[in-house]
């Protein structure tokens, strides 16, 4: 099954995106553009195999579409990769405990196939063919309702010991701050993620229901509370930024995610901000740059890892 | 001049650790173990040429001493080294700017040599021989007068783009807090580092001239500033250790340094205090560790890298 380096180099791969609530898909290929794709929504309480068979029959729908085939396939998942990248250790997302899910795509689909934690994928696909395409040292963050992010380091992504590197949001930005979904307190993503602003402004106020483009609004208008909330919102991701790239050294520091999409001034203030802690003896090159392939960045992402991989 | 990669895993290697005020000197084993060293000073306002005639003068002597001829040397020196580890890019602490110090060694040694920042060698050290021997993925911060450090991930040292990744004591504790001697405001380094423990209590109480263990021997008696200190200096290094691992997912977090070895206490609660960051859906086999190598660390790393390089 397995085919020689030429091939894979030449031929088209099936990416995956695997979200809480919708898979995508796409045939992607050698140069990662994203040909013919699918989306889909992922039925409540389905099995492992379950899901690997609607990714097969929408791919091999695709494929006769096209009149292509797929040499091998890649697949961004919500959770802990080991680093053999064939096991999914626990999705909160969708309610799986361990599971050898590339074995399953592989059965399911007849091609070689590997994971990839889906925000890691998201990051090299950026890295790859985005934003920050030819750069080797690379900073990725999407800021949407949760925040995640990856690190390129000389061109390969940063898996650490157990493959749990990488889990940008959980910095600490405020010691004995706000609870984070994650069980402590302080991180980053408590203060700047989507559905951490909105809970911050209601834990403050009593007011519930407003999304981060509201409390926003309301800071511009004055409010006192939105204004601080959206303060530790742009101190955070500042933080989260300052520290990662005095570590990383990087060439870009990626920024991306429906948060950044959505509230360009908050994006620019942050990127004013990050930026003047890098001039002086700490002047470097570095670009801090929005993301370039939105929700195609997953599936780029976990398509080039499965044509580099095999 | 440039032996077969055989010859160099075999020989003799000259570590060299050049400091503030003075420079260390060691025949390597192949097995890591310092054989033969001298110490001296570095006398003020020496030129590069200058140095690099009195290291390769010990050199000749210890060799002599010996009998054991060096195949190649290897420098930590402290500041800025380019990618290609020949040049030094500046050295705030002895005043050269920037200098191809790695052509100036060999000139005057005859053998090949390669240069690290002093931190980062120290950091290789103890992961090639030293506290977290054997493992790949390894954070090591030296906490004395100042605050540095450096990252192992997959077995090799973070550079990033320019050379100039593994700041770790720059990375942002308390945004707008105290001036850090970099020029930003909040370093970690700002309230961890023993310089500025001095300091932070000075300013606080008009008291100069303490050093850090008198400060924590203050702190301990009860008094209510020398504890405040201490406690930002403790949360600072949790707040960066607890950032880098969940950054790195690391086997070691190697902890060393003036401040380190004296403050027992300290580190013990330093160290209890990172841990707990890490259980229940945190929870990581990371071991928080001493040191092992104390001043021979930047020697002895500085010493692999010329025997890995050539």
């Amino acid at each position: 099954m397995v085919k020689r380096k030429g091939d894979m180099r030449r031929g088209t791969v099936l990416g995956i995106d695997v979200g809480a609530t919708k898979v995508r898909i796409a045939l992607v290929s050698p140069q990662g553009r994203p040909g013919e794709g699918a989306t889909f929504a992922v039925p409540r309480g389905v099995k492992p195999d379950g899901l690997a068979k609607m990714i097969a029959g929408h791919a091999s729908e695709l494929m006769s579409r096209s009149r292509r085939k797929i040499i091998a396939a890649g697949a961004g998942v919500p959770g802990h990769v080991t680093n053999d990248r064939r096991t999914l250790l626990a999705t909160v997302n969708i309610g799986w405990g361990r599971t050898r899910f590339a074995q399953i795509l592989e059965r399911r689909l007849g091609v070689p196939a590997v994971l990839e934690n889906d925000v890691n994928a998201a990051a090299l696909g950026e890295q790859r063919y985005g934003a920050a395409k030819g750069a080797l040292h690379v900073i990725c963050l999407f800021v949407g309702t949760g925040l995640g992010g990856g690190v390129v380091t000389g061109g390969k992504l940063l898996r650490g010991a157990t493959g749990n590197a990488g889990e940008l949001g959980h910095l600490l930005f405020r010691m004995d701050g706000r609870t984070c979904g994650c069980g402590r307190r302080g991180c980053v993503e408590a203060y700047a993620a989507g559905s951490n602003i909105s809970e911050h402004y209601r834990d403050l106020t009593g007011t519930p229901g407003l999304n981060p483009s509201q409390v926003s609004e309301r800071a511009l208008g004055g409010d006192k509370v939105a204004v601080r909330v959206m303060k530790d919102a742009r101190d955070a991701l500042v933080t989260l930024i300052v520290s990662l790239q005095t570590t990383f050294d990087a060439e870009f520091v990626v920024l991306g995610g429906g948060v950044i999409d959505k509230l360009g001034r908050h994006f620019e203030e942050v990127r004013k901000q990050a930026c003047a802690y890098f001039t002086g003896m700490w002047k470097s090159p570095v670009r801090i740059v929005r993301s370039k392939l939105g929700p195609d960045a997953g599936v780029l992402g976990a398509a080039a890892l499965a044509r580099e991989l095999f």
